[in-house]
């Protein structure tokens, strides 16, 4: 196991009904606050009522931004950030899923950054402070709401960052599984990719004796893959809901990678599909992801060993450890294809012409400083064109 | 699924020669801290000498009180509240295990408490505010380092009490596995006894739809009973101490137990018999467990059936589950044996003569006012001393 440093202190208020404590839970942090969120769904679903008048309540004053979009523009986020300025706000409150949120923590430290906040994107600047941020979860997916990360689409350059500190924590996340009711089957589907694939990340490693985390992370996967099924196909399933809300959050508050070296290539080349795509960034990973494992399980044959006996129960000999690999990643597939999620790029609507040209950015080459990713196994971007293309 | 409240901001720095990290650390918090240990041990070993450098060194002012005794007592905790007051403290350091830190959490908030702090004990009293406390954790065992519980005795009145509060959190906690190698066999065991109790009284519970808590407290528990025989015959294992400290720390930081009615019977039970013979917390638990267990399993059969097959290991007819849950049982006092733990309250020195006394005390009938204890199957008095003789 290797030393860490673990933190996370979001509080989580989960269950049926809390959206209507928000304003009791953040009287105590702020005066006036920005109310973040996406389209008129909130407005349509009625929570956005429901989040104004418990403000109300509570005398909190607020002024609000909405027009979010899936993968995050940085536009509106400078939209935010004078907004923010100029109407004194003290914290943000970000309704919906992974992208108002981590717009919300870009506002929230582009209010102190002085000059473009896209720099700490860019450059990885560390960020001395940041406005309070909560969350009330709309898409159990991202992770975010107990999270530092963000990741930020640049539009102009046709960039996806990511960027983390411990100052963009929020604060607070409310989580009612009853809120997920309503949504669409294919924001389901890529919302249990993504958060699978927050675990993935974790998960596969070269460190060894790491017998908590192997098994926590084993039990979030499972628990979704149990329990993902059900959210899908019976949309007011609460008890479905409950464990997809909840692993979502434990998959992504950093303690399942505790103490072992991680990967994250999958996210990387996922990120320059959205870039130039748009793609949802769920259905990119159920694409790239069984691409990846068969490129780089040779690298420790038993550690995807255990990922096909312990989290997608192949058993068989274990004297034909290669047969039980391709079982465990065929099994993922199915699942995938069970969630209705695509299996190849072309289904995403992605041709060859600029396989390479990601490849290249993805890895650092385009701009001239090549830094392979993934820690599992390195890649290069010869590598990386490699698995774009067998996903194709 | 319950609804949940989910809040555990302590910070764990985890690793190799992390409490030289302990000045650094604590800098942006404190300018005066009290340094709060128990016997000579750390002296010893050269600890004391490495956290005084750190602080040095970071310009940290400390005082210090040392005297911590397990089952950690009242009067020290006053001596301790006196000590911040007149010497204007910032910061609670406990060095030590959980009888350290469950003091320094008592001074922390006693500090600020007016009146007698042991009134928050006695009558629950919520608290508004209290010191910082962080910790250097010498024994892996109450999980103290991360929660908001402290439990004191006082030893006039033979009383053992535990209270909570999210203010006593600590800020930070240091775990450094190399620490644990100079611990004497029983505190060893004791301490896994402990931290396996903290499971347990999450994970026994009638609600349902808790998969993915359930698999946490099952990944828990399977790691530590699979790392502390290891633990404890080989003192020098550093990842076995890994797991065993990095596992204490997550049996009782909440996780494990959202969502679910918990238990803490056996906790209340074991107090009873610490207040008054000053047993080891982790050798009456580990008396006091199978008994209750075989005591209570018919409740709810399925859920030992589930302990028995997902953490014993036992497999076999599903069709007997009465049998399958006595092995469970059995291979659980097994474990206890192994690891050298007592199985009977004669073991522990405690005769017969005030067991109907200690029943009346744990559920409060001695008070006039009998609330029976348990979620999993509410035990009254003459339950409890149904348990206290069968572990007789």
């Amino acid at each position: 196991m290797l030393n860490f440093d673990f933190y996370s202190p979001a509080r989580i208020v989960f269950g049926k009904g809390t959206e209507r404590e928000i304003g009791r839970l953040l009287k105590p942090h702020a005066q006036k606050l920005l109310l973040h969120y996406g389209g008129g769904s909130i407005k349509k679903s009625g929570l956005y009522d429901r989040v104004a008048a418990s403000l109300r309540e509570a005398g909190i004053g607020f002024v609000e931004l909405g027009g979010v979009k899936p993968n995050p523009r940085l536009s509106l986020v400078h939209e935010g950030i004078e907004l923010c300025k100029k109407e004194k706000v003290d914290l943000i409150l970000a309704v919906g899923g992974g992208s108002a949120i981590d717009s919300a923590k870009a506002i929230a430290m582009g209010v102190y950054y002085e000059g473009d906040v896209w720099e700490v994107y860019e450059q990885g600047k560390e960020i001395e402070r940041a406005l309070p941020v909560a969350t009330i979860l709309t898409i159990p997916a991202a992770g975010s709401e107990s999270s530092g990360d963000t990741v930020i689409t640049n539009e102009e350059k046709q960039l996806k960052y990511g960027y983390g500190s411990p100052h963009l924590r929020p604060l607070l996340s409310i989580i009612n599984p009853e809120l997920f009711y309503t949504l669409p089957k294919n924001q389901v589907a890529n919302g249990v990719a993504d958060m699978m694939s927050h675990v993935f990340e974790r998960y596969f490693t070269n460190t060894t004796h790491t017998d908590l985390t192997d098994g926590l992370c084993e039990t979030v996967l499972n628990t979704i893959m149990k329990n993902a099924p059900k959210a899908l196909n019976e949309p007011e399933n609460y008890e479905a809901w409950c464990e997809i809300g909840f692993g979502g959050t434990v998959a992504h508050n950093d303690l399942v990678g505790m103490g072992r070296e991680q990967d994250w290539a999958c996210h990387g080349m996922e990120h320059e599909l959205s870039a130039i795509y748009d793609v949802a960034h769920g259905a990119g990973l159920a694409v790239l992801t069984p691409a990846w494992m068969q490129y780089v399980c040779k690298e420790n044959l038993d550690m995807f060993v255990q990922f096909a006996v312990n989290v997608m129960g192949v058993q068989g000999s274990f004297r034909e450890p290669e047969s039980i690999v391709r079982e465990g990643i065929d099994r993922l597939k199915t699942f995938y294809r069970v969630m209705g999620l695509p299996a190849t790029l072309s289904e995403l609507g992605i041709g060859t012409d600029r396989l390479e040209e990601m490849a290249k950015k993805c890895t650092g080459f385009a701009f001239g400083a090549e830094q392979p990713i993934g820690g599992f196994r390195k890649l290069y971007w010869q590598d990386v064109l490699a698995i774009y293309r067998a996903a194709q």
